[in-house]
């Protein structure tokens, strides 16, 4: 197949080829696939990773699901097709983006449902596509909008992964790196390990050399000082939730990396489809905080490396207070500060 | 043998006990040594670590090592102590403490040359002794000053270990703790996992813990959630070079730290005794620093977790800039700013 290494999830009309993310960092493997059962398992293995990319395996999941689907009307064909639909959901039962796309899916199936029964399949599969092709497009706008940040010969600093991997395409923190690469543009970029899981080195690193980008990887512990040493002219990291007052949650880590932009005047930006904007949620104080197994942190690296029964404290994400943000990136465009007002005029326009 | 959980060496006129830090955090294990053999071989294999301790470990070691000279005349001795001397100086040829111990013992030895050989050796014993007692000396006056600084209840977060098992007793950063320990005080700690070596996971929270002081670990990333939520009323390092104007050399992650510190308003305190302060070193500009192997950071616990051949930035050490330093507590006081004045005058008292 042609050179895809920033696609994880690719149709070419027969075969689903998905990156094997487990695999990773040691080996670049492609999945070759083509039945239903086989994007169960690599969704439910975490073969494929990342709330966007999981979605859309599972969009294309089902087109490979209801190729042998008999065609004689709509109803025989829905269920064979609802079955494949309820197949699917139990792969990973707590991804929200695995669900958000086999309503969308299904949704469309009733939509076409006056149409032969071929038709609609190739309705369907058009769909899936719909659903790559409008992440890419929302991954692209805001590497569009954070690239008027960035200047050719910076180089950024990141944490943990908002890359291509776990999208269609870009990524959303990585996107401006990977457009600024595609325009011969030369921006560098210091990666934080990001420890416990280690996401930084083993998926962001590894993702940036694929794509030719010069990366170096550090400890989460090293930032202050590689900011101290003006080797970083920027930050860039994702989010998982922003609040209605731009308060950002994010992978543990990011806080500590907001503090320490501030504290060497370096612009600290959050790349955030609006999809993680959530204006239920009135500030960062709201969002709740998963803790996670302290083996995490004990024992993660295959063997125990801390005192057997030590207290421990594992916060997944933290939450980055708006004063601290310079800008959020959107596909809509640029916030700066004053985020209380600017965050529900996007869902205006 | 008694409860010597903070003594990783200790002599009882017969046997030397060494703590074998290889093992922790998983096995706690004192090596019993009755012959300088094992004293080189504890040495060269790091089961004894921490510049003050092996400084120790060499004064006990020559003791076990000339048990049985002869004693018919002070030159013969001298020529078979002489031997030890160097058998031992070679197991840790960059070790400068153990340099400095094998040299004190000389010196010693020459001063009562006069002496019948079985009275210098007694004296060589108490050489031995005084070189642990002093340190002992040092890192309690450090804890009794700092504990100055500090209130029963509070809870502190520290970073690498400055703890009592590279030292005879007490350590310089734990000090305090360990002296509010046995003042029935309750001092909690968090430690940070310090990477990429992790001494907070493998030695401070093991050290902690034996000796039933709360602890909790976390990653290096998440002391600024910590400090935000209010978790923690200081913060108190060890290091390994104070300049003339109170910069502090100290394990990489230390100047992170201290600048999250200040953003929370919380006491960043340093604990050093005299012996690490340099009035040669004008500023932290001047101290070198060293960079390490990025296996360290990208294979450091037995497995590979990142890509192969990725670029890396490993310093083992950073600069925390003296106006970040609340205080820097020595065996004989405590500075609050003003360094460039103040330290000097230590060395006049």
């Amino acid at each position: 197949m042609e050179e895809t290494f920033l696609q994880s999830v690719k149709y070419d009309g027969e075969k689903l080829y998905i990156l094997d993310q487990t695999k990773l960092p040691q080996v670049t493997e492609f999945l070759e696939i083509n039945n239903i059962e086989d994007v169960w398992d690599a969704i439910k293995q975490l073969k494929v990773r990342g709330a966007p990319a999981i979605g859309i395996a599972a969009a294309y999941g089902l087109v490979l699901g209801i190729k042998d689907a008999p065609e004689v009307d709509f109803e025989t064909f829905y269920a064979y097709f609802k079955k494949q639909v309820d197949y699917l959901a139990t792969s990973r039962p707590t991804a929200v983006n695995l669900f958000w796309a086999l309503k969308r899916m299904d949704t469309r199936n009733k939509v076409e449902s006056s149409k032969p029964v071929y038709e609609i399949k190739r309705l369907l599969e058009e769909e899936a596509h719909l659903i790559r092709q409008e992440d890419e497009n929302v991954c692209s706008s805001i590497g569009e909008n954070a690239l008027t940040l960035f200047e050719d010969g910076m180089t950024v600093l990141t944490h943990c992964n908002a890359g291509g991997i776990a999208t269609a395409r870009y990524g959303t923190a990585l996107a401006p790196i990977y457009l600024a690469k595609e325009r011969g543009m030369d921006i560098k970029v210091f990666a934080d390990e990001t420890r416990p899981l280690l996401q930084g080195a083993r998926l962001t690193a590894w993702e940036l050399m694929q794509a030719g980008i010069d990366v170096t990887l550090i400890t989460d512990s090293m930032a202050a000082m590689v900011m101290q040493q003006g080797k970083v002219q920027a930050v860039i990291v994702g989010c998982d939730r922003v609040a209605a007052n731009g308060d950002v949650a994010n992978k543990i880590g990011t806080y500590s990396v907001a503090l320490l932009a501030k504290a060497h005047n370096l612009p600290f930006y959050v790349a955030a489809p609006l999809s993680t904007v959530d204006l239920e949620t009135k500030t960062g104080d709201e969002i709740p905080i998963e803790e996670r197994a302290a083996e995490e942190i004990t024992a993660g690296f295959g063997k125990s490396t801390a005192p057997e029964g030590v207290k421990v404290f594992n916060p997944a994400f933290d939450v980055t207070p708006h004063h601290l943000i310079t800008a959020i990136i959107t596909e809509k465009g640029i916030m700066r500060g004053n985020y209380s007002e600017e965050l529900p005029r996007l869902f205006e326009k």
